[in-house]
């Protein structure tokens, strides 16, 4: 047996953070630099957003449309954040994972839970932490007529989605975007080469050994 | 607390493979590309090859003064090879992890194996491979002048050390020397992101909640 034949599943590659911490910019250029790397994008039942683009940011479904999804177990996992639905449909996922390609997630912790349960042996989790607490609240003030309420609030959810940290393999400070790119990719490459996704390797082995 | 509050013990990177692999050139690669990154040399009984440095590719000792370093516990694994005894020095490899520095192994199996009883969470394992039977043949013939019985001891050799693969975390074929060095400087680059290396990262993240 050749190298040709050795094979692997494609691995789950999940970025999780706080708003804030850079999160999307790191998914961006990872993806820029990988371009063999497939983004999931989430179904969701929030409006659309200014500047958002339906099948690229998100797929925006109704309410009957989503609970359909859920019904015929269309969805490797789904939860709700503040009233609205979120999910990673399944088909797509779980195609290119078998094609031996790479998935990347843009979800929070209780979809990496959810996620969790389902496709273990393929995940692979990243936690994205901002570098300080200015540098957090800068990024959460979008505009400079933000109230202090209102930035109070989301510097509270900040907090508590940061306490998901101790459930993700990797952690990354995104102190410099280039380098935070590099350590992600890194994770990437390096995740591809642990033994027990390689497959085929005993075949190649015994190949080596002139058996 | 801010990014320099956090801190991380060193890893201890592991290469194995059968001679012939191309695992010396990789470790070269590697060392030239991270700087800070440290080489642990052998100590050994085997007498010196012509072209090797003492201190540099090992530490050439008598089998008394070998003797003297495994009774004062002065090596962190030792192993005896066709009569040769090897072994790594602990001080120095025990004071660099202790400073956040990584050291980079090149021992057979049975140094990795004993080597795992003693500093199992610095512990990270890579296992070269040749890219084909004929590559590994190419390699291990020498010298043209070389016997068909000794190149089949050899490769007999290599058989054997091909066998315990599966006791590594990462595997890496050797298909392409440059390509192989990012491999593994990835592996180096990820490892040191898994969140059970990073020291100090409760604090760090309390104080990112402003607690």
């Amino acid at each position: 047996m050749s190298v040709e034949g050795l094979g692997r599943r494609g691995l789950a590659l999940v970025l999780s953070s706080p708003s804030g911490a850079g999160k999307t910019s790191i998914a961006r250029g990872l993806l820029a630099q990988e371009p063999e790397l497939e983004m999931s994008v989430s179904v969701t039942t929030r409006p659309m957003r200014p500047g958002e683009v339906d099948g690229k940011d998100y797929y925006f479904v109704s309410q009957t449309e989503f609970d359909r999804l859920v019904a015929a177990n269309d969805l490797l996992e789904h939860a709700t954040v503040f009233g609205n639905s979120y999910g990673s449909p399944r088909a797509r996922v779980e195609a290119t994972l078998s094609a031996g390609r790479d998935v990347l997630f843009d979800i929070d912790w209780q979809g990496t839970q959810a996620l969790s349960g389902k496709i273990k042996p393929d995940l692979v989790t990243c936690f994205i932490l901002p570098p300080s607490i200015d540098a957090l609240r800068q990024r959460l003030t979008t505009r400079a007529a933000d109230s202090p309420e209102v930035i109070a609030g989301r510097m509270a959810k900040a907090a508590s989605e940061l306490s998901h940290f101790p459930e993700y393999d990797y952690v990354v400070v995104n102190e410099n975007l280039d380098e935070s790119i590099a350590q992600v990719r890194a994770i990437l490459v390096a995740e591809r080469r642990r033994r027990e996704r390689v497959k085929g390797l005993v075949e190649f082995v015994r190949g080596l050994q002139g058996d």
